[in-house]
């Protein structure tokens, strides 16, 4: 064996070593980085060449997997919507009040994390996309879901429509109020949680006559 | 003069006699026809040659006033975003109360009246169009400042964060919670404007500390 006499380049540009993975490590890894690269930046500004750099493979080899740059965000929304939904759902056991301020603060913890992925997902831009919208509708109805089965299998399956209107109304309050509150930045988020935990008390109050 | 003998065809297929307007009534009269259509229908299935012929005019003068089916919509949006604001306005001389339950029927009939165009403007399509957005936004802008003028000038310009992201999340509820509800239509309009109300006095008594 003969030891090169050039030390290996450092920096920027370095190429990362390719290492070998199998399938599923593979999409798992291009899956976790391209979780945080759209989670980090805009849609648009989001680069598969440098995604595939760090990650030491080559842009064809993310295309392989994933098929289109926009496929592959729907891949790491979905897996996102997914961690959010099972992080709030785990919260579920706890006492009712306990369990909804802990899922609130996952899920503003998950909009700080994501702030312009968050918001370019609300407001046009990739949100207008039918799929990327599919997914996102999907997932309120996931959580509506979750907030109906801690009162009664029936009443999750078959909701009065003031209880669904109600509680839509209570999501997009949550939705209205995080992008508020990520644009700005100048709130704890301890605040938004109790206001969101008292609206939805206040909703709950009305309700109490109709479940 | 000489009087033909063939009466003039009656039925779909026949043109409106072409009448002289001067410039501005022209163009509101194609405004008002615009909003309508593009109240009762959604974006693509407006057809600009179908309004054109029941105003009288060619197609053309259609694109000479308004430019482009895009810009002809967005000029529609602007004045129906602005009577909607008017409408909501004249309420506010009443008593608080009073005036939010009026301010909100007429917004739940004017989401009513748009039931197609409604949705479309919150759940992509023609809404993620940049200039589509900014015309909501400013809509919703001015309906907060609406509501923060009633609580005094110095609120209304540099409304505290906790102010402002409160009433934003109230105002998602009222977006969302509408847009449930025209999506289902079974509910009377009064149980969708007593839930609002009682989010707003909600948020308003938990904001008391503040203002």
């Amino acid at each position: 064996m003969t030891i090169s006499k050039t030390k290996p380049k450092a920096g920027p540009k370095a190429k990362p070593p390719r290492v070998r993975l199998d399938v599923d490590e593979r999409r798992a890894q291009l899956l976790e980085l391209g979780i945080a690269a759209f989670g980090a930046r805009a849609y648009d500004d989001v680069s598969l060449d440098e995604l595939a750099q760090s990650a030491g493979v080559s842009k064809g080899l993310v295309f392989h997997y994933f098929g289109s740059k926009r496929d592959f965000y729907v891949a790491g929304l979905r897996e996102s919507a997914r961690r959010l939904l099972a992080s709030t759902l785990a919260e579920s056991v706890a006492e009712p009040l306990v369990s909804l301020r802990r899922g609130l603060d996952q899920y503003l913890r998950y909009v700080k994390a994501h702030g312009a992925a968050y918001r370019a997902l609300f407001q046009g831009g990739i949100g207008s996309d039918p799929e990327v919208a599919a997914v996102v509708e999907e997932t309120r109805q996931a959580f509506l879901g979750q907030i109906l089965n801690r009162l009664g299998d029936k009443l999750a399956r078959h909701p009065p429509p003031l209880v669904r209107t109600s509680l839509r109304g209570w999501v997009g309050a949550v939705e209205a109020a995080s992008l508020d509150w990520v644009a700005h930045d100048d709130l704890p988020a301890a605040e938004v949680r109790e206001l969101l935990v008292e609206l939805l008390v206040a909703t709950m109050t009305r309700l109490a006559g109709v479940i």
